[in-house]
């Protein structure tokens, strides 16, 4: 086969991680015999400094045209401290999300028996974790009508959402519920907001069609809680922007496994793979960032964006085995041992594959 | 001293735990030459059942002229399974927080050296936990304008705050700091949302007026993560309404002492102690449930809201004796001991103040 994927390294760590997916999924096209065209641009803070705006009309047009996007990281510590500065490459996410139509973010959370010990949670507590959050993207608070009002002295934000937005992606939630444990939480704020309960009666309605499938409905508040408490009681769990923002991440540093966790975004026009973690800025250029993320995301995109299933497991495989045999970057490296550079890693992987 | 306290025992298991905190505070008053007058008033569901509200204005009335509020628990099962119902008891919570004025929700988060084990945390990333959340407790999505549109295709619930509403709840964050180590964290979405830019600026220009505290700003989703990996790098955190709900009760349960964590909500015209469990109906009547909480939610109403710091003290100090003797209802009670009574626990500390 032959795929055109269009490739956004972005910011910090972002061209580092994504120069080792790249080799290695380069790599596996070899070996299955297929043919991948790797098409730069530009987004986020690079984007900024080079062309004013951090999703420029170029990359939009990049993206469109490509079989799948291949995202590395994006933020600059310089607009950190000011999140009103009026261009910020946060902004270009958004409007990347948004202009692509990706209103499902897919966020597995999983262990690593090799790294089970690194999580903050007993081991006894996590063993078994395997959970999927759908996110969903391109609504709600994130995109509605916000600004002031009384010069200034008052702000608001309006959450909005539309019966076929959550439709959209509760129909992801139960066909991907269908392809594993059959068990669906949705997760809301039905005792308070009105868009919750757009939710949980639009996912109520739904739930004739899927006979097989288990939903239940937890307050967003319970699910914080009980992520920390039995994660693996989680299977599939569907959720709005925000919400999903703040769980995802949490549920990201229960596994221990955080730096491995690889996204996808699906929706409308394309789909996009990216690595959870953030643009890392002070490892920049250092070659110590782990990769593991973004090629674990290559090789989800594989799989679902591709079809690829042989390929995607042919990545994991190897993943694991260097896991096993410590050939990994100093953020997972066991005191006094050696600690691998990203490029290592990735050639390691290649050459094991 | 003479109070008035207004004793608002809800629904489910809030009868039996705050029967007991009446026992403990009255054995109390009994030993400092106090005089309490408990004027017990409806709320929930029991209200609802009633008189047909979940808040009435005798209830109001009560709290009003009362020095303090103890507060049991609200909910019952034959109103979770449809949060759209006219008359809810959230809908009381809501409202009496409201109209008292109650703004700052004041949640701490610690350990009890003895229970340390219980958390589902790793013992060396606890150890040593001692934050407290001031969750704005007015304001923010859960009271903005809420509605459909389209025929009820599209829901909407505005999020709104000013900044006299953002002064109030950060001067306490500021002057509750000043108590402790000087550390405020900032929690907010300022990438994103406009009312967290209205957060974060306001507490900017807070900063100069206590030179001695040191203000970190930090955006949701990240501490979401950190206080399951770093709680203990925490102190006093203020936030808005709906991220204090999520964040809150993500802290509650890292500490392995959920059940006993303690709460006030404080305000314009008198602060209100409870627990921070929820009614659990199915331990309703069963003399089952554990009143720690409740009591050491006494224990701040003595100190915060009447000044009574001894008091306070020595209803902590027969609380931590209990618990290293094990005498503890059967949540905490280690596999194969004894499990005490709701009442029993509370007439032993009653006989051991
Ligand atoms: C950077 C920020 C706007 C973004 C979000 O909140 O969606 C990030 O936290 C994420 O989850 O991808
Ligand atoms: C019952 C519900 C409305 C309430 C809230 O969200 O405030 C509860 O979760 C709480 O935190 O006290």
């Amino acid at each position: 086969m032959k795929f055109n994927i269009a490739l956004l390294a972005g910011d910090g760590i972002g061209p580092e991680v994504i120069n080792e997916a790249v080799k290695v999924s380069d790599a596996i096209a070899k070996k299955f015999n297929h043919e991948i065209t790797w098409t730069p641009a530009l987004t986020g803070a690079a984007a900024i400094d080079a062309v004013g705006v951090p999703y420029p009309d170029e990359t939009h047009e990049v993206c469109m045209k490509a079989d799948a996007v291949l995202f590395g990281a994006i933020g600059h510590p310089k607009y950190d401290n000011d999140p009103s500065a009026p261009v910020r490459p946060e902004q270009g996410l958004l409007l990347m999300r948004k202009k692509l139509g990706l209103f499902a973010n897919v966020r597995p959370t999983f262990t690593f028996p090799s790294l089970i010990d690194n999580s903050p949670l007993k081991r006894e507590r996590i063993e078994g974790t395997d959970l999927v959050f759908l996110r969903e993207l391109t609504g709600g608070i994130y995109f509605g009508e916000k600004g002031r009002r009384d010069d200034g002295e008052t702000a608001f934000d309006n959450c909005v959402y539309t019966r076929a937005e959550v439709q959209r992606l509760a129909k992801k939630g139960f066909e991907l519920a269908m392809t594993r444990s059959k068990k669906l939480c949705c997760v809301d704020k039905a005792n308070v907001l009105e868009t919750s309960r757009l939710w949980r009666e639009t996912v109520q309605a739904m739930e004739k069609d899927y006979p097989e499938v288990t939903v239940s409905y937890e307050f967003v508040d319970a699910v914080a809680m009980r992520l920390v408490q039995w994660p693996n009681s989680y299977d599939v769990l569907i959720t709005e922007n925000l919400f999903g923002d703040i769980l995802t991440d949490e549920a990201s540093v229960i596994s221990g496994s955080m730096g491995l966790m690889p996204s996808a975004s699906v929706g409308e026009h394309t789909s996009l793979y990216e690595p959870i973690h953030g643009s890392y800025p002070q490892a920049t250029g250092l070659n110590i960032a782990n990769p593991l993320a973004t090629i674990l995301s290559a090789a989800m995109m594989f799989e679902d964006a591709f079809g690829l299933k042989d390929e995607a497991e042919t990545i994991r495989a190897v993943v694991n085995k260097s896991l096993e045999q410590g050939i990994v970057t100093e953020d997972l490296a066991a005191k006094g041992t050696k600690a691998y550079k990203t490029s290592e890693v990735g050639d390691w992987l290649v050459a094991n594959l």
